[in-house]
């Protein structure tokens, strides 16, 4: 995908904008696992990504990690270039989970386009309230959601991202994702397999009745 | 404080700008305890806070709450004008926490300007930057500060904010702030005054021991 499918603004650009946008935009390839954001020390650009999937989570002093949100195909990561905003006051990670393709436009030469067009300025409030939007339904969830529905949603989510019912995915990982113990994810676990919904493989979780995990959530 | 004030951006702005902001900009009281702002349906403007405090919070399908935010004086009240953009996907509540006097500035007449200045939408995008760092916080108190930590930073907050040592808050209503159950909150504050570091009082609860709840935090 070409630059200007990212911004669906693209229209409202001048000339020199959309050259600007063509020019700064480099391509990258980074494979899965990498991490390609590590806190606002980084801060190379916004990343617009062509296939692939990136993850961002938060990391607590002790190393507990929580997902806050993931990226796909169209998306743009605007807090991999949080530094264009002096307001931006949290840390986050960014790693990719599958490989990815994305284009860097580095940070200078975003910020400054955004600084001189009011359009690119409201395109990227607009991305900036999508994420919020995401966080906001993140703390529903942890607040008011129980385990056993955020871990089965969680699941469901992975055997759609995967398209596949063989989840190859550790209980450690799984932990990470939701901000909780590996214990707490195994004890879960167990009691799903149980009630036959899932089967505990070697390295790996089956979905066995999607049916079921979709009724816990309801 | 003139509607001036509010926007450190002020001299970059044209007369005309400057005009229409300070024209359109309607002075307004609440009464504390009064819901200023109940969902998108709303959506009357921006509140620039002249005096008092707000509370922003979310609610459950079964009526728990939780605060999100406080916004004082000086602060920019965003989302009670959320329906400016499209992907402000949440709903929140905000009432008046004391008397407050604000200035209005009507939906419309702000989102044409941020439209067609760049300065004032990269300003609206430094507020909602702002915001999502306040939520970011409290994601992370949430997911790993345990609940004494929490109580005890809340009561803290809370004595700061009303200048004495003597609260007035039912347990109730700090059950709605923290988006947890009265009696949760009731066992805390119990093995608080046991260890002297509050009293409970008719209607309400007395620091004792500031320092020792402080240590509590660290």
């Amino acid at each position: 995908m070409d630059i200007s499918g990212f911004f669906p603004i693209w229209d409202k650009l001048s000339t020199n904008e959309r050259e600007t946008l063509i020019n700064a935009a480099q391509p990258r390839f980074v494979k899965k696992g990498t991490l390609v954001y590590g806190g606002s020390a980084d801060c190379v650009g916004l990343f617009a990504i062509r296939s692939g999937q990136l993850r961002a989570y938060i990391l607590s002093d002790e190393g507990r990690e929580v997902t806050i949100y993931r990226l796909f195909e169209r998306d743009i990561c605007l807090f991999s270039a949080s530094c264009m905003m002096s307001s931006i006051q949290f840390e986050i990670s960014i790693e990719a989970e599958k490989d990815t393709e994305l284009w860097l436009i580095p940070t200078a030469i975003y910020k400054t386009l955004m600084e001189s067009s009011s359009v690119i300025a409201n395109y990227t409030n607009e991305i900036m309230a999508s994420r919020f939007s995401e966080v906001m339904w993140l703390i529903e969830q942890i607040m008011w959601k129980s385990f056993d529905k955020r871990l089965a949603a969680f699941l469901l989510e992975e055997g759609t991202l995967e398209e596949s019912k063989a989840l190859k995915i550790t209980h450690e990982k799984i932990a990470n994702h939701m901000g909780t113990a590996r214990e707490v994810v195994t004890r879960m676990l167990n009691y799903f397999q149980s009630e036959d919904m899932i089967a505990l493989t070697r390295g790996g979780i089956e979905i066995k009745n999607r049916k079921k995990l979709e009724n816990l959530i309801k």
